[in-house]
């Protein structure tokens, strides 16, 4: 495929570690793709000071104004419609004007996507965005969806969310035919709740590599690419691997750690220090708001300049194999196969 | 209270380490209350050979014979039907019919909780009974519930499981006052999915000690003694659980443990393997079966002695702190502070 020169909106002032983080991811990623445009979106005061303390050698970086910040626990719907100037409705607002091509934040999830959804609009078809949170650095080939976005889900919803993960996981994650799965409580065919008994054979008939069910710990050994279920869930999938990766680590450090000889200290430290570092979900990247029309990475609100540049190398290549078409072409595809209506 | 002696009935021929560690668990127990009485129920002749094995220094062990035995596999409510004879059937009929006070499996969950259900029948009120999980040895004072059994489920089941929950944590785990909780997607009182958010308002009138929502990361870290979920979300919890640790411990073998220098291997590895011995699920005894007319504790399947006897303990003080009367009281309570009708 012909590369283009790219444009990336990024929002600055958005995550915990904002700007500094932001600022400093940014000039990363641009070292390492300098063909590519990475627009700041935010105070330009604040931007000009952060980007004062790097050696630029060479890289510009264009930035647009934008004076609000949404902060993030403000309820998000309310947030984007009380503060049309903050950054990330700025950032977005260029992806929809054609003049960015992607946008990139590590700020409130929720207000990210009802930016996207807003502004972007959905693609035809798509009956609802959803968040697919690649798996923890533990299994790099398997992400889950919905994380969170839509607690109270129908069968075709799934359907949805199984095409857009398959198609991301292709075309972002490298993955060739991933295999998909629905998230249930037991892998026999039969089993299931409500939801997952009438989204199963709808799976079956997709037409996408469908392996049936998978139960909870399938998740952390990786039996599917993509492992799909409703945002109630996936959201405590999500936070409960959060927290149980830290209480363990803890654990591991108090009772094996503790009982070592003082000389094995200066090695189990360091490398305990990255296991946690590799599992720690603000290091990993960014969560993709799918279905959305137009690429949106949303990083983890403690996102650090590590995780700005892998999230926006995410969405470098969403953008580069055309991830929003692939989703379209490739729904047009399972409606016909399942006779969903979108 | 009065101490009277008591009578376990015990499946001894349930779980995948039947009959061996399942009689060493027996007699481990019944050598630290010899005034408790222990009857094995099972195949005699193997039975018999195992207690050869033992010095049993004046125990006794009552044997009742069943020559069926239930694979961990087989469909749950057919396995019943078809194996009257199967040691869990035989185990709780003698709770039905009054010579034993509570019965003690590591045999099938499913065939377990529908001999309990179809023998002993539901406490007068209880919709649905549940199976609540300790959580792994890692927080020590929480238990969540419904792990499994009700995948389907309504507000009034799920503060039923409130309520039974709260019973045991008091009556068995000696917890004054528990801290009930509902599992969310956030702790806000507005978040929870449409079962969550009905469910909701019940639970603040019940008059049990509801501390609000809870989020998956609360869990691990034992944010309250009683956590209450739907059965198909807690089965991908308590799978979950149980895989990430797996996979989490394994990568701290394989990462942390391989760097270290050689001399310091002799205190990690058992240090690492005692770590994985206190959060094995199959270690730390049994879910209780709450909501059936009787006492009986379910421990996993790959249970040895040391879960055997403990699953013994739990049964024990269910019976002699009167747990089932104790739930049936505090029903009694609940539902008219929430007008529920059970």
């Amino acid at each position: 495929m012909e590369e283009t020169a790219m444009r990336i909106a990024l929002d600055a002032m958005g995550g915990d570690y904002a700007p500094h983080e932001v600022v400093k991811g940014a000039v990363e990623a641009a070292r390492e793709e300098d063909g590519d445009t990475i627009i700041l979106v935010g105070q330009p005061d604040r931007i000009e000071a952060e980007l004062a303390g790097w050696d630029l050698d060479g890289l510009e970086f264009p930035i647009i104004a934008a004076q609000q910040v949404i902060d993030m626990d403000e309820p998000a719907a309310q947030a984007i419609r009380q503060k049309p100037d903050s950054s990330i409705v700025v950032a977005t607002q260029l992806v929809k004007e054609g003049q960015a091509d992607a946008v990139v934040t590590a700020g409130s999830t929720g207000a990210a996507m009802v930016a996207a959804t807003l502004l972007l609009g959905r693609i035809a078809g798509i009956l609802r965005p959803a968040a697919a949170i690649p798996y923890f650095g533990i299994q790099q080939e398997t992400i889950f969806l919905d994380a969170g976005l839509n607690v109270d889900c129908k069968p075709q919803y799934l359907v949805q969310f199984a095409l857009m993960g398959s198609i991301y996981a292709q075309k972002v994650m490298g993955v060739e035919n991933p295999a998909v799965a629905l998230l249930s409580n037991g892998t026999e065919d039969s089993k299931g709740n409500e939801l997952g008994r009438a989204t199963f054979p709808l799976l079956r008939e997709s037409g996408l590599n469908f392996i049936g069910n998978v139960e909870g710990l399938d998740i952390p050994q990786g039996r599917a690419n993509v492992i799909v279920c409703d945002g109630f869930t996936g959201n405590v999938v999500l936070k409960l691997t959060e927290g149980l990766i830290q209480v363990l680590l803890d654990l591991v450090e108090a009772e094996v750690g503790a009982k070592l000889p003082p000389a094995a200290a200066a090695t189990f430290q360091p490398a305990l220090a990255e296991l946690r570092r590799r599992t720690d979900y603000a290091e990993i990247g960014g969560a993709p708001a799918l279905g959305v029309n137009g690429v949106c990475v949303i990083g983890h609100g403690r996102s650090r300049a590590r995780a700005v540049k892998s999230a926006i190398a995410q969405a470098r290549l969403a953008v580069r194999n055309d991830l929003v078409g692939a989703i379209k072409e490739g729904w047009q595809a399972v409606a016909e196969k399942t006779g969903i209506e979108g």
